[in-house]
């Protein structure tokens, strides 16, 4: 079935009710365009093409179908017409041709499957996903007699007694690509918006004596997304589904609606996520890896072991070791944490790597921009970088090297060797009550001058 | 009809169930106090008056009505009573006099207008707003017959057949002003609670031969508030408002349940909120803005092309500028950052400017405090400001100065200058064994010294 | 009733649907293991014993237990086969004996009381909680005839007229412990799953001529826990009454579903939290303290009118003096801060104390490990830290001394002293256009590199 399938995402329409300059089918859900859903879900039927539809000065959306081509659609005349521009990238294309929308990112590869098994097995020329919605006020009926699609009528031309049907067209539909081209031929735009409808397939395919056939789907996937509210409310049935994977899977989430995920997150068994985390595209953690409240993680992978925030920030190209701990208020970007290498509290490590059993103070910097380039930091295994300190990029700490804390680091530490980058303490005893009248007689003097 | 319009806002109830020392109508929704969204709320009809009605010693109270006027009412003695003690600031108004709680947050400007034009419209006396709750057991019941209001009947002396009357009393009223000083001296407190009730003036007018009427309005609006748990239902309920808004105004919230606005909160077109974002009063969003996860803004403005947080704090008084970068861990109090300047990691810039695309480094902090004073840093633009610097204030840093990581500046540094205020490195080769034997024989010692 | 008590908690299960290495009761509720809520609960029934029934290699859920004796149930035969392992612990006992699940963390010490109170009114040898859960299918049902339990009859061997019958069995059995033993005895396990049914008991009681008899409680209290999803559901049960009785107790909870609490949380009155507040176990807050959004506690002691937060942590071991602040971006771990005390941003304060008054400047960090040991801190009352401080511990700081600015500490500051510890600035007046060159330069030579 798969090889000669072909997948046509139509992806042009306008999206004027998000109010955005952002076009609609690249609104983030659960950390990706929202496109890259719909294209993720037809990619795993594993289609010998998939064709996207883009309106002209699409350059974005072709960006986000990419490797995949697309079509320009050159006007907005309807669904129709949309199919039609992707034709020529289905030039001798025979198997199933499954058209799907950008903005209804919640249908599953399952549903699509079992769409396509039913037009292959009875031989239908055009299948339709239908659902049963709560509110089938917005939606084109389906009208179905003696197990076969008759037409669909959109929800404007329905009668009274039409409405009562509440079988509803999703949208997505799989035509006989050896019969595509034929059908296609046959759409007319004489109707009162003047648009070539793909609706009117299911009319054509029956008067040419050939079979229709509508197969219903779940509800929640077919949900279209138009307007902000509606993005969120898609947004919230994503979360679900993938929090209750995660539980499934064995991990625990104290509180599983405050835990975000992106649609790629893994984690493996007894992996515990306290409240409010945000996992962004690409996370990989592994088993036994606690990640506490109040963690912001992307692009990174959390080995076994570690123990993760509060309050920590992962940004992408870092990699935590197995036993890692790293700690509140510590961001790491594109750094890597060897074996049980710690970073409690307060700290900046960019562009850097920290070698195993290596200790990294409070407050350290990893100073890895000068305003111009980006320079590596990098720090041996069991190294301790006293707290407060800066190393400036770029440098290297050797294994077993010790830096004091406070020190600024510009030259390398060789292995085993000992670094000071720090003043000396002075104290002067009795002079806090001097000074501390300066700064009294300074602060009476401001507030006069601000006063005056 | 607004010019001659007059609202008392009745604030002098005790309370107590909300176990508090804070007077109940100062609690906090959405980030004002409770009584201020009902002063809002009919400050928009432009009333030629607001007169608030708190209770002796409600100093606190009198303040969150400023600029408007109170009266004290002496005893808590009814609803009556309290309106009674607004009547002296009433004197020669002529007009429709709303009388309102403040403890009632919920209620709209519209549907205060609703009631307003309800009683122009046909002459009313008295107009009271209903309201049709789940529960009507706790309510007084409104009677009306063919159209007209007859009577209130609080909910303790409903009779069993008029119990069954499912329309409620919200407390709002509308008053002819002509008619209130006759209509007030009719209240008698010959009743259980020796109280005199403001409801009793629908039977009195109607006995009058004037006519009372009473218009419905939404259930959800007119929620009163006397426990914590209402106040949180109630904060709910506004946030779901609040919420709604910014999604139609063409915002994303990634998860509108864990975005929390104050009441003032603006955002334009194209802003993206990432989960758990607090903003408090006061704060300003342009379009194109970008707002990670986890952060916390109040009292501010953020241009437009800006990207904020994850984990930043911005406070009162601070101005983010246009494609201006404020990074995790971060916390603005009072500064300024002019268009396209940096602050990405760990940093706390208080009482400052920061220039034009100048760059301030991880860890960097603006010396604010002496403990007697606070003094201003200034950052000219196109500067640079090393990782981990503290900066004195009062203090200036010209343009397009360096300020090397690590270093404390007391001094001004003059623009195109490059200043240090550090120590430079010393590292003593093969030195790590040496300290470590000692740093472990310590460790030993201690360990001993905590068992004896 | 209470001296004669005994409790058997039966924690011997598999949970094997948990996918966890960690056995299913010691799974966290609230911070407490799951077990543990049991054990709470019985123990306010102020028992005479509590016994634990924990499988071969069950050390750790014997650690739990503690300080309350275990058995071991060698093979799992069965329910009551795990109440005979406890037996040998019940000797010579002759009050009533609870079994409850430990696997079952919702129920009440308030619903427990009245199974036992029933059975000694009515003199019953068997009595069995029961419940009307929406969906019965998986419970065995209670068949009472006459206000007289006859039977349990477990899910899978009711018949289709028995599953019409709703009570279900809540697994939670009160059994005279006069007749226990013989009661006991007399188990099969002539059943298809060759196990000791605890629920058998019944029908031997009613056989020997005894009264059983059931008490129906409500069915959100006997939740048994077997997946994840389910421990997710049992969290927000356990939270939803932690946060009403907050709220009831005069907390105001911006947004209660957005904070967490543990078991033993306790708030005074006229405490603020604001979204997003996570408490640990051990957390004391006292009266009129703001907890702002955005904070971590556990483990502390918070003293009244103290402000915390936002983005504050609190680990174990500190105590928040009266009037205390801590900021954003600070942790306190075994940190005593005395009345008054400051420290408002960014900070690292560990195994320290802060006297009163005393003010830490931002960026703080006290130094308490040196890679082999850890040290104190102790800053006297009046003190003044300034900024980016590193203060070298183990190491004093004297009444009403000041660190200025920048400064690493390395020994102590006697009182009224004024202690250096950084470089004097050096400024390089025209030389930034230079060391820009340069740095830009080598940034260009570094992309070079990474080119080739």
């Amino acid at each position: 079935m798969a090889r000669s399938l072909a997948v046509v995402v139509l992806a042009a329409g306008a999206g004027t009710r998000m109010k955005s300059s952002v076009p609609k089918v690249l609104h983030k859900l659960a950390g990706w365009p929202m496109l890259r859903h719909v294209v993720e879900a037809a990619a795993r039927l594993k289609p010998a093409r998939i064709v996207g539809v883009v309106p002209p000065s699409g350059d974005a959306i072709a960006a986000a179908f990419a490797p995949h081509p697309v079509a320009v659609q050159r006007q907005p005349r309807g669904t129709g017409d949309a199919l039609r521009a992707a034709l020529p990238a289905l030039k001798d294309h025979q198997g199933p041709v499954i058209a799907i929308f950008g903005d209804a990112p919640l249908f599953t590869t399952a549903t699509l499957r079992r769409l396509i098994a039913a037009c292959a097995r009875r031989g239908a020329a055009v299948g339709v996903l239908g659902f049963r919605p709560a509110d089938p006020a917005p939606y084109g009926r389906l009208f179905v007699e003696g197990g076969r699609l008759q037409r669909i009528v959109e929800a404007r031309d329905c009668t009274a007694e039409q409405r009562r049907n509440g079988f509803c067209n999703s949208g997505v539909m799989c035509i006989d690509g050896a019969k595509l081209a034929a059908l296609m031929a046959g759409l007319r735009n004489d109707n009162a918006k003047r648009e070539y409808y793909l609706t009117d397939l299911v009319e054509l395919a029956v008067a040419a004596g050939d079979l229709a056939v509508a197969v219903e789907g779940d509800a929640a996937e077919f949900m279209g997304i138009n307007t902000r509210q509606e993005l969120a409310v898609a947004e919230a049935a994503l979360q679900a589904r993938l929090r209750a994977a995660a539980l499934a899977g064995g991990a625990t989430l104290a509180d599983p609606a405050s835990v975000w995920f992106a649609a790629d997150t893994r984690l493996g068994r007894d992996v515990t996520v306290g409240p409010n985390v945000r996992f962004g595209p690409g996370v990989r953690v592994a088993a036994n890896v606690e990640i506490k409240a109040f963690c912001d993680l992307e692009g990174c992978s959390i080995a076994s072991g570690a123990i993760v925030g509060p309050f920590a920030r992962i940004r992408p190209g870092s990699s935590v070791g197995r036993d890692v701990h790293i700690g509140n208020f510590v961001e790491l970007k594109a750094t890597t944490m060897d074996r049980g290498a710690k970073a409690n509290h307060l700290a900046y490590l960019g562009d850097g790597r920290v070698g195993a059993g290596s200790n990294v103070g409070a407050g350290t910097i990893f100073v890895n921009y000068d305003g111009y380039g980006k320079y590596r930091t990098d720090v041996g295994a069991g190294a301790f970088i006293g707290s407060n300190s800066a190393l400036v990029a770029p440098v290297k700490v050797g294994r077993g090297a010790n830096v004091t804390a406070g020190s600024v680091v510009t030259e390398d530490v060789p292995a085993g060797a000992v670094a000071f980058g720090r003043a000396r303490q002075a104290t002067k005893k009795g002079r806090a009550a001097a000074l501390r009248a300066k700064l009294k007689a300074r602060a009476a003097e401001a507030k006069r001058a601000r006063k005056d």
